[in-house]
């Protein structure tokens, strides 16, 4: 076995590593080869000195290549992968999902569950009755044909040195590096088969990279690493310093994402849901049937008309889920038993709504967790509806606690208020995306 | 307990780590309550943004308190400690001892064992029939100040912090960070009691410092390091561009450390360890009864009218080594069965004689160990009598090489050849001393 301190020691000295004995490094690694003590070290020479393009690529590939892939060849449509980085009141991925498949995509998506302050996919979807994550491959790829929408676990036999890699970097200080949060989101994506990769990389207090400036450099780097693959990818930047939708918890989010495919409920997680299905048409333009409409257009009808509800409904239900959930959701999602108003602390104009400190103030309730594994209670969370720019007056309901009690409940609140700057003068809303970045090689 | 991350997470960011949570990192490392991977993304970080004098300072501290010291307070004399960083035929430590013991200075020494191309003090006293360095600290102390030398080994419970962390240095490819080496030399001496600690901080091919600018800087840190704690320390910066005496081995070391003791060798060797007796003498000069003559005349004249020996004889029969080798050296040590002549391959100047490849010569026929643990064999070596700027012809003997087969001497003949530059044009020989650091506070 090659002596792996040379690598650690390379980064360490700034040098650029040679491919392939990078490569080995990883593999090796993923095999339980090389020790977490040299790992560790190379994570943390590799944030200071940072890595390059070609040595991220190799990472990215090396970690594709520790595990089996999901090619999905026999999916007969353009295949379409969504991903976002995190954040709060992040329904994207519920409502696009269908949406896209009620215009003739498919979607495929591996997705991940919650930590800290940001919301998971997985444990949203599972506070449906019956909803079941954990698909084979054989079955993802089959849904993914026939229905047009599918999401599911991470199986861990894809990209098992991600699983091995995160673990690592979360225990050694090493997390926010944009090469390794590159090379870990990419590896994902890139180990699936998809004609499209669709990144929504968030900005903002809620999200993993605080500002629009690092989003775009990860973003950016995202989109080069499909491209180095032949991959085509798309990114946008968007905000996150102010939860998207409304609702922050699970069974709460599914309400959320329910209405948004009814059609009934118009707002930011609608409009953004909107822009990516659109994007994604106009970006597999050449492997779509024409249509006269702008791509727009059609995917806000599809809301409106029923037909992305239609497809959420069926993927409940090929997964096992209680397909009542698109017609009447209350009647099938966990409540829970203290339901209590927000209201506005004082009349003027939301200057600020903390994403994180909200995120921060679901998860104290139950409806997130603080380390992986922890258990959480799908019914509980925060709704929200005003949005930064909005007026508010003195004691108007701005939304509402759903608690397993009445301590927590009253704890939320004031978290929730402590969460939220009123201006007497009026604010201008941050933009719903900052900006877009697609590979180009 | 703390979330060790902090530190990790601070150092990451260049930041000045506090004193409290830096100890308790160190301390927690010592007792196991910190993992190898936290502890080797910290080392990263360290090699790579720095350490101040004043986290270096904190944490040669928390490694002295991780275990027990040894206060030699009984001891009647004034108590001088002498290190070297490490070279090759560096047997100053086997003469300085006994020498200062004979101009009535206590030597109370902890040493290590060879590792790589360099030898160690421990090993080379080893080759002596009988001779035990196992000593418990009630010996080290009796023995110091009835004889005044005692040579020993470092004892598990002094600085047991030390030991772990170079281990761990070594397998994550942090170990030449001048601060944390600094921290690991000096963490040793400052758990030793002693008036004065005399430092050897050698530089070139056969060091652990490549240059005579980093190896002062060392020096200077090192320095610093005790005067932090109100000891008084002086170091030299010394010339390894060549081997400094002229035997490579373990018995050859001591064969040679014999002649000098006994005042028939006159070289570099002898001459380095004269100028670090005669610096001790006057640095303790205000603890030591008047004296007429110069401190330099006072060693040298030790060294030739036997009293220096008479130490030595009387340490090696201490420790329950066979006293007779002060008599008759080759008597009572290994004997290699092969030993072979080395010829100068050319006329002229030698220009260069690399410590290092000397070194690893040894090693490879068995004098000197890869791994630490490995055994080795006390008889054999190199021996290799000129140095830099001396005349030699084509075909002059110019050493021996002591090995256990004739393909391993063969072997070792054409290291050393390689080793060597022979120029036309006559060579300047290079310093034995650079410069001397002293603490000042």
């Amino acid at each position: 076995m090659p002596d792996h301190r040379y690598v650690v020691e390379a980064k360490r000295d700034g040098a650029e590593i040679d491919p392939e004995v990078l490569r080995a490094f990883i593999l090796d690694y993923a095999r339980g080869e090389v020790p977490d003590y040299l790992a560790s070290a190379f994570l943390m020479a590799a944030f200071i000195r940072g890595l390059s393009i070609e040595e991220t690529a190799t990472i990215t590939a090396a970690m594709v290549d520790s595990g089996s892939t999901l090619p999905l060849s026999s999916v007969g449509r353009p295949k379409v992968d969504k991903h976002s980085t995190g954040g709060v009141s992040d329904g994207v991925s519920l409502v696009f999902a269908p949406l896209a498949a009620s215009l003739g995509v498919a979607v495929a998506k591996l997705s991940g569950r919650g930590l800290g302050h940001t919301g998971g996919t997985l444990d949203k979807l599972e506070s449906i009755p019956g909803m079941r994550v954990a698909l084979s491959p054989e079955e993802i790829e089959a849904q993914a044909d026939r229905i047009g929408c599918v999401i599911a676990g991470q199986t861990p036999d894809i990209v098992p040195a991600d699983g091995a890699l995160y673990a690592l970097r979360d225990a050694s200080a090493t997390v926010p590096s944009i090469p390794l949060i590159a090379a870990s989101v990419m590896s994902k994506k890139l180990a699936v088969g998809s004609d499209l990769i669709l990144l929504d990389v968030t900005a903002g207090s809620g999200a993993f990279m605080k500002t629009p400036e690092s989003a775009a450099e990860l973003a950016e780097l995202c989109v080069m690493l499909a491209a180095v693959r032949d991959r085509r990818a798309v990114a946008a930047v968007t905000d996150m310093s102010q939860p998207l939708g409304c609702a922050v918890g699970n069974a709460l989010d599914i309400g959320e994402a329910v209405e948004v495919l009814a059609g009934r409920e118009r707002g930011r997680l609608r409009n953004l849901s909107v822009l990516f299905a659109a994007r994604a048409l106009a970006e597999l333009d050449d492997m779509l049937p024409d249509e006269e409409d702008a791509p727009s257009a059609r995917a806000a009808r599809a809301l409106d008309d029923g037909s992305a509800l239609e497809r959420f409904g069926a993927m409940v239900e090929a997964q096992g889920g209680d397909r009542h959930v698109v017609d009447d959701p209350w009647a099938v999602l966990p409540a829970s038993p203290v339901i209590r108003p927000i209201e506005a602390p004082r009349s003027g104009f939301v200057a600020a709504l903390d994403a994180e400190r909200v995120g921060r103030a679901a998860v104290r309730i139950g409806a997130g967790r603080v380390h992986k594994g922890d258990p959480i209670d799908p019914s509980v969370g925060i709704v929200l509806g005003p949005k930064i720019g909005d007026r508010v007056e003195e004691g108007q309901p701005i939304g509402k606690v759903h608690a397993r009690a009445e301590d927590a409940a009253a704890a939320a609140i004031g978290d929730v208020l402590g969460s939220i700057t009123i201006s007497d003068d009026d604010v201008d809303p941050p933009p719903l995306i900052y900006g877009w970045r697609t590979g180009v090689r």
